[in-house]
């Protein structure tokens, strides 16, 4: 590469973290993200569900046999710093390389919980399901953020990269979705003040549209707000609800750009990106 | 009055809820707030420091002897929905006056923390501070909120009125406020929704701009970023920084006025409202 020419994002030596990798839109973007990546990388996939995991890490391999796929089954949510440290050192071990042997420093964080979508925030009045909500949704994504900082710190590598999966919910009140709108909101602000502070990070907040999930799923059976239900249903059965596929598309492509400002958010929908 | 006049807000009989209230801009609040109450208004004021409490209940009922003021000394981020509900009711009970006897019923969520301030995001990985945190901005006032609006469900009063306290933080990212950002773009979200699902509600967030308190004091001291230190000790020699009782003015007029459409935020620098 000629010198000061932007290095390319995919097709490097990447040290990628995922976490909520065992379904959905996690398992796509294992599945495409690690089909981009150069040989010798290694992909950390987390999630609670070690079925799903090891499910996910067969298709990553099938599309690309010269990477290391490490999955480590973890509930998030009860994970403390040098949990989060250990999990991060241990798949740098088993793949045998070190923080330094990376082009790229990739950080996913997709896992997420719509919380109590059955009643109105008026109604929310529980304590311990309050804490739940916040320990997997706020507190678990700032301490491995942290914690993967800190193995890849500012010099390590010539790349570090920090997705965080939000919604249009981060920036628009929808009825019945209370405590979901809550955590992207608090997590977007997260990231916007990461980018911030810390100028040699590339920090995107992207949103994936309406995509077709379990998510959207338990919206439809269990949300307390007729208007939100009828427009997931619509969306389903006039097929204009996004695919994992067509919204991993999308995120690769705006990686691959890199037209956003660090820290900004993007939306499936959003175009020139 | 009138059929289908609007109902001043100000000078009506008051049930009104303060947290905060032992200090800074609370205790503002609750003495000019207080002046304008009706006569037989219960204003239930509280806090953790007890003390503080008192010295702002003397100043309230020297403003306005005409009403009662309850105080009840808590940690908010300790306690559950029977506890509010407890406090709550034995604050009417106290009064001798029922739920109905009034014409507003009135919550403001003014207690808040800063959080961490002398940490960046990417260093926050403490679960434990990150737990406190979100207890205190987050859960107990969801908590709160909701034992309140079953104390006054719809229709028991002719208005019903939702303050949050919040700040520019809440929509602009600040280096070493990344606590403080989070929990007031969530709490900010959340009032978000609530207007959203109960179009009955009047729901105001209310921002006070860089008010002179202890808080940024702390700021000043506890700071990472030399650039936010510099601008508030620059405010607070300059006299630029705004006082307690220049905001209390501002939220009284945006309250009295209600050019604001539920949901909304309204900051001290706002014209119009």
């Amino acid at each position: 590469m000629p010198a000061g020419a932007v290095q390319p994002f995919w097709g490097q030596k990447t040290f990628c973290v995922l976490t909520g990798a065992s379904q959905g839109i996690g398992r796509r973007f294992a599945i495409e993200f690690g089909r981009k990546f150069a040989g010798g990388s290694v992909f950390l996939l987390l999630a609670r569900n070690a079925q799903g995991l090891l499910e996910t890490r067969a298709k990553v391999l099938e599309a690309n046999p010269g990477i290391t796929v490490v999955c480590t089954p973890s509930d998030l949510a009860k994970e403390d710093a040098p949990a989060f440290k250990k999990i991060i050192e241990s798949s740098l071990s088993e793949a045998k390389v070190s923080p330094g042997d990376f082009q790229v420093a990739f950080i996913v964080h997709n896992a997420g919980s719509l919380g109590n979508v059955g009643q109105s925030v008026s109604e929310l009045n529980e304590v311990e399901q309050w804490n739940e909500f916040l320990a997997l949704n706020i507190t678990s994504t700032s301490v491995l953020n942290s914690e993967f900082l800190k193995v890849f710190p500012q010099g390590s590598v010539p790349n570090r990269t920090v997705v965080n999966v939000t919604s249009l919910c981060a920036v628009q009140p929808f009825c019945s979705m209370g405590q979901y709108c809550v955590g992207k909101a608090a997590r977007e602000m997260f990231f916007k003040v990461l980018a911030e502070e810390d100028p040699s990070l590339n920090v995107l907040s992207y949103s994936p549209g309406p995509v077709d999930t379990d998510m959207t799923v338990t919206i439809i059976n269990n949300t307390k707000d007729v208007k939100t239900r009828q427009a997931f249903i619509e969306m389903k059965e006039k097929k204009t609800i996004v695919t994992c596929e067509q919204t991993t598309e999308k995120v690769i492509q705006v990686l691959a750009n890199k037209k956003y400002t660090s820290g900004q958010r993007v939306d499936y929908f959003d175009e020139g990106y």
